[in-house]
């Protein structure tokens, strides 16, 4: 059994892999694609596979994806194949909980400004500090993530509204709508976020007439994908404050072009597609990867997280 | 019945005062004493009052302090008139509860690098974020405020050790400690955070043995009383970098003087006094005064959060 990493983890985590595994064949190795002929499992972050890497793969029967989006595989020409793929769903939300109400409290608690005065050696307690407490929130895709922020928010006294394709019921969520009814209901939100992953459903859902639907002191965050609303959409609602603040981790174009004019938007934050990062990833990553390994070498061809390549997700 | 307010609350307040409690006779004034010799009731932010102005308060029965911090008050004064003090005790806490999970996740997701960096237009994806999850957290002072930053703490999966004077068990502490156990039990500490009053018992207890007992990447978080702790040991501490960080909401002199060390140093994050304001502050005040009020108005003499003026808390 040929298991091909198309990245390098720690020395530590390759050793302590091998050594779990004696009688599987391990390679670490980054850009070089030559061992991907005889692999019968490649463990990637999902960017480095295109269709003839597909073909050329005789043997591949899974695809481990140490991440969550897989937007940027080959999807039909691994589906045609029947190759399984998995990803890491889950482990990203954790720290993506923790800098959605970052983000949040920081901007209810005046962080910003507390930051700037600093700087500036300025005493000023006449800040227009206010509190997430009683807010209502719009989780767009309550999955393992979203449903992870629904329940830090509700720890913070928030009434949750979650929002997917069917509406059907979530973990943590006071409330639950579909897709279509998603702009009668945004007058009602304090905060509207969304992790929904890039699917031909999301793509481009939000246009200007939610944003003109949301409250002016709203709060969007994406933490989802760049391509769930156009820049351009956004530039408009920012530069015309239809909205108090918006929190952008992914954008249409990464990195975010240097004349981007999010960049100077005093009511844009830009965080840099890091809200899932943390010391802690691919050791948790491993944790999935290691029990679904053991199970797929004792005969079980089916791990956690099975991602349909037909849906996207 | 004569009530004197020494501060100005909202139009629309007073008059929602007035209407509830049409037999009282009222007084909003700011920094004018006059009205004290025939009142009954003092409704103050406990700042404003010396033992000369209660021995000018013939008729005063009961100080209702709209803060809880009671420590520039006149105790011994007040004390030895048996003037009933309450405070209010508790409503601090969300918007306290909020400041401190909201500094602690900024630091841990890198967010004063993330704003840096876009005031530089920099794309920077090489932060050194991690979690909140899995921490420690050391409270002094688990009361109202201590116990809602310990529910808080605990939702994002941290381990929560009270640390008060007696060593007793006090809400949403995973453990409890005693002041003589403080220096012992910081090692295993990643967040000393304090909200202590200002007491004999809490007046510099802190000293440059704590610091040197607590782990090198810890976060302090001052958001109890300025004389809980040197300046000059903060400094030397901070200097040496003892400690990662202290977040400072309090300070012994406030305003910090502009030439304060403490402005320029990047360890150091200073809050001016500012982690418990929230557009709320004085509408929950009044919620805990007019039923209070209303008692006191039918003979019941005992306000909620009796304040001991000899213990002072």
């Amino acid at each position: 059994m040929e298991i091909l990493f198309t990245f390098v983890p720690k020395e530590e985590m390759q050793q302590s892999i091998i050594a779990e595994f004696p009688d599987a064949d391990f390679h670490f190795i980054y850009k070089d694609k030559s061992k991907l002929p005889t692999a019968d499992i490649v463990v990637t972050y999902g960017e480095d596979l295109d269709a003839e890497d597909i073909s050329n793969a005789l043997n591949l029967k899974w695809i481990m994806v140490a991440s969550a989006g897989v937007e940027k595989m080959p999807h039909s020409a691994i589906a045609k194949r029947g190759i399984t793929v998995s990803n890491v769903r889950g482990i990203h939300k954790t720290p993506m909980g923790e800098s959605v109400l970052g983000h949040l409290l920081a901007i209810k608690r005046s962080l910003p400004e507390i930051y700037e005065n600093q700087r500036n050696h300025k005493w000023e307690r006449k800040l227009r500090s206010s509190e997430l407490f009683g807010s209502t929130a719009l989780i767009l895709g309550p999955g393992a993530i979203g449903s992870e922020i629904g329940r830090l928010l509700q720890a913070f006294n928030v009434l949750t509204i979650g929002c997917n394709r069917s509406g059907n019921q979530a973990d943590y969520m006071n409330e639950m709508i579909s897709f279509d009814e998603l702009v009668a209901k945004l007058p009602e939100a304090d905060i509207v976020i969304s992790v929904l992953p890039s699917t031909s459903d999301t793509n481009y859902l939000l246009n200007l007439e939610h944003f003109k639907a949301m409250k002016k002191d709203a709060i969007f965050m994406n933490f989802g994908r760049g391509d769930f609303v156009e820049d351009e959409i956004l530039i408009e609602a920012m530069k015309n404050k239809m909205i108090a603040y918006a929190v952008l981790d992914v954008f249409e174009k990464e990195p975010l072009p240097e004349d981007h004019p999010f960049w100077g938007m005093d009511n844009v934050i830009i965080s840099p597609h890091i809200s899932s990062k943390s010391g802690k990833y691919l050791e948790r990553a491993m944790e999935i990867f290691r029990p679904n390994l053991r199970k797929w070498l004792d005969g079980d061809k089916e791990p956690t997280n099975l991602v349909n390549m037909e849906k996207g997700y």
